[in-house]
């Protein structure tokens, strides 16, 4: 009998050839509601039912963004799917549809890639029931690499940029703060073998010690449905926290012209890595203060209010992330070019 | 003095980091007149004029795809909007906008990531006028990854797919028929050093000697504009010849229920590659006899006629492709899977 653990090396991308595999995978992804000519074609059609359509891409490398040894290719699939979900949600638009392009090692087994597949459905189900896969590229490369583009329906209603914050509006965050980083430096300390090398078992282990902030990392569940609902609520302004509270609110600060005032203790209460932490993919939103007191939509927690930008010594405004009135220059989040170590694991 | 051939180690990738990179970057790349939001927030937001749009994806891998002693980085950026409008002309949309994941070595110079920005730009600006770039992300992989995703528009007309083509219809093709693999032919077997392996001084020189090969493998030109005229024309089947003339007039056959049947003196006055070359990114259409006497549209030239599918043993009608009459089984195109050796260069 085959251990369960062992690849058959009959059954990899090699072996069974491009065409073979995607037969295998395809029928496991999800459908879109939003398909009106699907995949098998040059391209597929999907409707715009308001003549808009929102899209978002991004890329995650083995290395800089994820370790095997510490994530499933279920994992993977389940949060290249989420991450690119909630910069559609960020925008006020419900996802619609996916496409994506992956590029595995030959040696890859098939029975992975099906569990990729599965990882992208299951979180389109659980996320954004509707949203499906509408197109795809399978390709050989030494580097696990997985690329998706992301669509959504703004239901007629106008984007939620960066920009809209106003002095006075209430911020407010959908989702955790910190946790992902928390299950990062978990891993970094504790998903590693006696070398300091990223460990499957070690990682195992401590995803079922510690699930929060595990899966927090590994796979994220972004409030995807929070981005309409903040939407409709008359959100000012609203993006992804993906690279961290300080750095995120910062930009929104600088589009918006204004000073994003945080309320220290709350920021306390939620750990060390509030502030700075990264792929935390929860939705930070501004709402009017008339919003807020009627009670905020959904997830979302008040965290501060927005103020006026700050003024130096020459009298300019500085747009600025402020904590408790005092601005902070905490940059937090996860610069690959600057941090990534070279390794893999 | 600086050799303008070296690089400045301080303009690199990992020296500049991935903000100042981008802000080089993104001024050079063509704005997409579908743009309702632009780049800078969590997702752009575009125009579908009439509540669809056309997507499709790609992603190109050195190694498998391409040489980087060969191509050169504005050939990349041109060949990754090209092969991906081509796609989604083949639908007989306009092609409207992109957006491109580019994962590189630290390593790589920034001057080289704008010599790829500005290869998209030549491309748009050339094929697909009023297409642009609306989004994009910047990775650092130690493979050089290129992920581009394409969006059109059918201006209210009914996607031309694979399977519409009927018995009598005229075969028509838009663009040269293996040009692009007798580039590739002669790169292997001269655009190499006397150990074999890819170089770039003998590339450039073969590429003066036989421009047109060359170029149609390293930046090719498909005949985008055609893709709308053939829908306009009444094109009842289509497609992008990515893989070679004899598998993808195969997959129209399957698709339509029918056999293709090629003129053989056709085929060979276009050369040896005609039938099985890849990456030529010619568009292939069926057209009603009766729109073929009124005269074919743009490039198009006839090259064959559909017929019933052949009839097997046991009375079984099998599309397939045939030449003057007879079946061939000739696979041709290009299989990374299969046949990357596993180098690069």
């Amino acid at each position: 009998m085959r251990d369960a653990s062992t690849p058959d090396p009959r059954d990899t991308l090699d072996a069974v050839g491009e065409l073979a595999a995607l037969a295998r995978i395809i029928p496991r992804l999800p459908e879109s509601a939003a398909t009106l000519l699907g995949p098998g074609d040059d391209a597929a059609v999907l409707a715009a039912a308001d003549g808009r359509y929102v899209v978002t891409t991004d890329m995650m490398i083995h290395g800089p963004d994820f370790r095997t040894a510490w994530s499933t290719m279920h994992d993977l699939g389940w949060k290249a799917a989420a991450t690119n979900l909630s910069d559609v949600a960020a925008m006020g638009a419900r996802p619609t549809a996916l496409v994506v392009a992956l590029a595995a090692p030959g040696s890859t087994p098939v029975p992975e890639l099906e569990a990729f597949a599965d990882g992208m459905r299951d979180a389109c189900a659980a996320l954004a029931p509707g949203c499906g896969v509408v197109g795809g590229d399978l390709s050989v490369s030494s580097v696990l690499t997985i690329a998706v583009t992301a669509f959504g329906d703004l239901e007629g209603r106008a984007p939620v940029t960066r920009s809209g914050a106003g002095e006075g509006d209430v911020i407010a965050v959908s989702g955790p703060l910190g946790l992902a980083a928390e299950g990062l430096a978990l891993l970094f300390e504790r998903g590693v073998d006696a070398t300091g090398a990223p460990d499957a078992t070690a990682a195992a282990r401590l995803r079922a010690e510690h699930p929060e902030p595990l899966s927090a990392q590994l796979a994220p569940r972004p409030p995807i449905a929070d981005g309409t609902l903040a939407a409709r609520a008359g959100a000012t302004a609203m993006l992804d926290l993906s690279d961290g509270l300080a750095l995120d609110a910062r930009r929104v600060a600088r589009a918006s012209g204004v000073g994003l005032d945080l309320d220290g203790a709350l920021l306390a209460a939620a750990g060390p890595h509030a502030l700075t932490g990264g792929e935390d993919h929860s939705l930070m939103a501004t709402f009017p203060a008339a919003v807020a007191e009627q009670g905020l939509p959904g997830g979302f927690v008040a965290i501060g209010r927005v103020v006026a930008a700050p003024v130096d010594a020459e009298g300019r405004a500085v747009p600025a992330v402020l904590v408790d009135g005092r601005a902070v220059d905490e940059r937090g989040g996860w610069d690959p070019f600057a941090e990534w170590s070279g390794q893999a694991g």
